[in-house]
């Protein structure tokens, strides 16, 4: 379908909804600054707007229906799945200046939030009530949680803890028609109608602009452990994890990282990783301290049975600061490397880790190209990183080999094609080969009923007729 | 919009799907036997068919389609919401008998389960692995895991563990127009494509009909700690809920019991219960033994401290069994106050526990009726029940006003309608007022374009036009 451009007129009406013009951005360079995210796709839009209030953003939506203009709900732009690019133009809705609320209620063990609040910030202040929210992606420090929100975003708690979604109680949101509603609600429990809030969540933008959500926290735990396990084979550390997770333990952290990634933080900053170890299993348990301490321990064991060669609980804080720290650092370290970092996110049954740590290698080696892997073992979810340089045409065409098999295998293993970044531009074509042809237009059909002009994020999830993969 | 009646062609048409003539009943006496639930309506079905396979489901529901048959999907009928009851006439589908598979993978901790599996007996299959699914309705030892998974279930240990829905990975359904579908699959993350698992559990079989289910299991934990606290006024044992959650405490059940409950309790089936108390709390901690030793320690001070006259912590497996039995049989033992028993389930935020105890009071006395409460006071989510006689029409107006100015309560305190049983038909009525006809209008919208000939058991959740609340 055809979208409108945004011309002088519709700046005018544009002005009419948002008096202060510094919140309209139309210049070449606030729109060479808005046209990309942490994937590698790159469009350019029309215009940007940085909403600040839900009655705003509703009027545009509805001004935008009027006029058949795309509109692109983004936060801090840290998507690795292309999920705020604005791929048809139209109006980049810039909301990470939308942070007006973070309001944590203790009495109620929940938080009322702001779409532009970033995700740490709301970590910070409920761990002052001695509460915690517990998803935590890696880029917390920096991303919204509205990103969060479009996105569902796991990270390394969720093992224990669950995603994003499974803390979101409420939302506050404008259709794709441009009303403004309200789902769900302040209670753990609600089965009063169809579970929007969970639909919502996770739906990367296209059904709803998230304007406030109520999230649920939970008391933090009083204490944590975490012990390093350094394997010679990966697929023992994957067998590790099996092990562990159906010996009754429940970890709330369950790392790994490959040689690749061991070597690269090693080189970018000494954290006393084991060089010569094909693969690290970082591992945190927490709760009650007397709990904490047996458990780490029993922890051990299990990677010592499973064949570790190394085992080390971490006796201060300190330490074990010192591995988390490297578990962050994976991605500014390999991309020293090349500059160019493919991040997936295939998503496995617990009992195919191995299995798939296997097929990466055999990935690696067929396509030859420089695969490293990290990821939330505990929870399936992988992060097999491509290295390359986007200049270089002919690995680019190699590593697009690899990335289109990686997915077919994570699917044939039993798996998803994205564990935690979401489809948005890239994933699409995949889409089918998951999910069918019925259950696609399941979600279409609902898509097109809210959103009958398509304005919302447009161009992401759903396969194009004849789209094919490419990289860039 | 009309309806077909079951003639002896659409009969025979039906006997060419489900060979075995005993699984389509049409005498009279079957019809009655399918004509009611565990709330108080009434309705017969013009058929009722106990498919064994998805197919067989796929092709009742495309030839209801064809001829405009409303389609009633139905467990084992323990629903409080009327969400089974056939109040269009049409065709019951009786899912109890599809119980073929019961599986439990270990190494991938999940289930894979039929909709007519009683829940449980998965509990008993997970713990053999030392595994738990922790979903548990007071009516999991006759309810079916389809049931539950329509109405998404919860029960006393959600406040630590959640919902049903927050257990479901995968699902295997028949759309309303007959397509066999699969949504989600074995992984605990999944962000490909709109998250319909979560949309269809607990939408009340209005969606689709469930035939498999994917079920994410935990390591079981080792241990359990029971006490009893015994309050003399029931706010204060409110505030004490309010008090442990707030401490850093997590337990995994806490229940109240007010006096009516533990009166009848006592009267029905000796308990030791205190009968001179306004409320028991009943509080279960779980987890590592060594932890759950202290933390039941913690809780029972906290008890003390909020002005409880008696706290036991039970110092026996025998003692704890004897405490969660007592809760087990308030549900009997009320019954024989009176036989007619309206229980719902209006939830509110955790602050607003002791202010809904006051206002139930109020209810209750402004309205003569008899109303005792219990429920999952931990998460928010009451159980008041109006123990009445059906047969008296004066009484039975009473109840119906107080059920209203329950609901209006909860909304009121920013709470919800339903926390587990559901809208089925009778909280219809009130929907809108907690969601707004905006709100209403996108699960409308949803509905519509999925079953556009509304054949999955209409009549549920949404208002029809005029529609007024009655009991019966």
């Amino acid at each position: 379908m055809a979208y409108r451009k945004i011309d002088q007129y519709i700046l005018e009406e544009l002005y009419g909804i948002i008096h202060d013009r510094r919140r309209v951005l139309t210049e070449e360079v606030d729109l060479l600054s808005y046209s990309f995210d942490a994937s590698l796709g790159s469009y350019q839009p029309e215009a940007v707007i940085q909403p600040l209030k839900a009655f705003e953003i509703s009027m545009i939506v509805k001004l935008a229906n009027k006029h058949k203009i795309p509109i692109y709900p983004r936060g801090q732009s840290t998507s690795l799945s292309g999920g705020p690019l604005p791929v048809r133009g139209g109006i980049v809705l810039d909301l990470s200046q939308m942070k007006g609320k973070l309001e944590i209620h203790p009495n109620d063990l929940l938080a009322i939030v702001s779409p532009g609040v970033i995700t740490a910030e709301i970590h910070k202040a409920a761990e002052k009530h001695g509460l915690m929210y517990p998803p935590d992606p890696s880029s917390s420090s920096i991303c919204t949680i509205g990103g969060n929100l479009a996105e569902n975003s796991g990270g390394p708690r969720c093992l224990k803890y669950g995603v994003t979604k499974d803390y979101v109680l409420g939302l506050e949101m404008v259709t794709p028609k441009g009303d403004i509603v309200r789902t769900g609600g302040k209670t753990m429990k609600n089965v009063t109608g169809y579970d929007l809030t969970k639909l919502i969540v996770g739906s990367e933008g296209t059904l709803g602009i998230i304007t406030e959500a109520i999230l649920q926290l939970i008391p933090k735990p009083k204490s944590s452990e975490t012990l390093l396990a350094a394997f010679s084979e990966i697929e023992k550390a994957g067998e590790a994890v099996s092990e562990i997770l159906t010996s009754g333990l429940l970890p709330s952290k369950l790392e790994i990282m490959d040689q690749g990634c061991i070597q690269s933080v090693e080189a970018y900053s000494p954290s006393g990783l084991p060089l010569d170890a094909e693969a690290v299993l970082l591992i945190e348990v927490d709760g009650h301290p007397y709990a904490t301490k047996e458990e780490i321990k029993e922890t051990a064991e299990k990677c010592r049975e499973m064949g570790a060669e190394l085992v080390k609980i971490a006796s201060t804080i300190e330490e074990s600061n010192q591995l988390w720290n490297a578990r962050k650092l994976i991605s500014p370290a390999i991309t020293r490397i090349k500059p160019t970092k493919i991040s997936e996110d295939a998503t496995v049954p617990l009992s195919q880790i191995p299995e798939m740590f296997k097929r990466l290698k055999e990935i690696r080696e067929k396509h030859n190209v420089s695969l490293v892997v990290c990821g939330h073992a505990g929870d399936g979810n992988l992060h097999p990183n491509i290295i390359t340089d986007i200049r270089d045409r002919e690995e680019m065409k190699r590593a697009e080999e690899a990335v289109a098999e990686i997915f077919s295998c994570a699917v044939e293993l039993g798996g998803t094609l994205s564990g935690e970044h979401g489809i948005g531009t890239m994933k699409a074509p995949f889409m089918e080969m998951e999910l069918g042809k019925a259950g696609i237009e399941l979600m279409v059909s609902i898509k097109k009923a809210w959103d009958p002009n398509n304005i919302l994020n447009p161009g992401k999830i759903f396969p194009e007729p004849n789209l094919k993969f490419k990289l860039i």
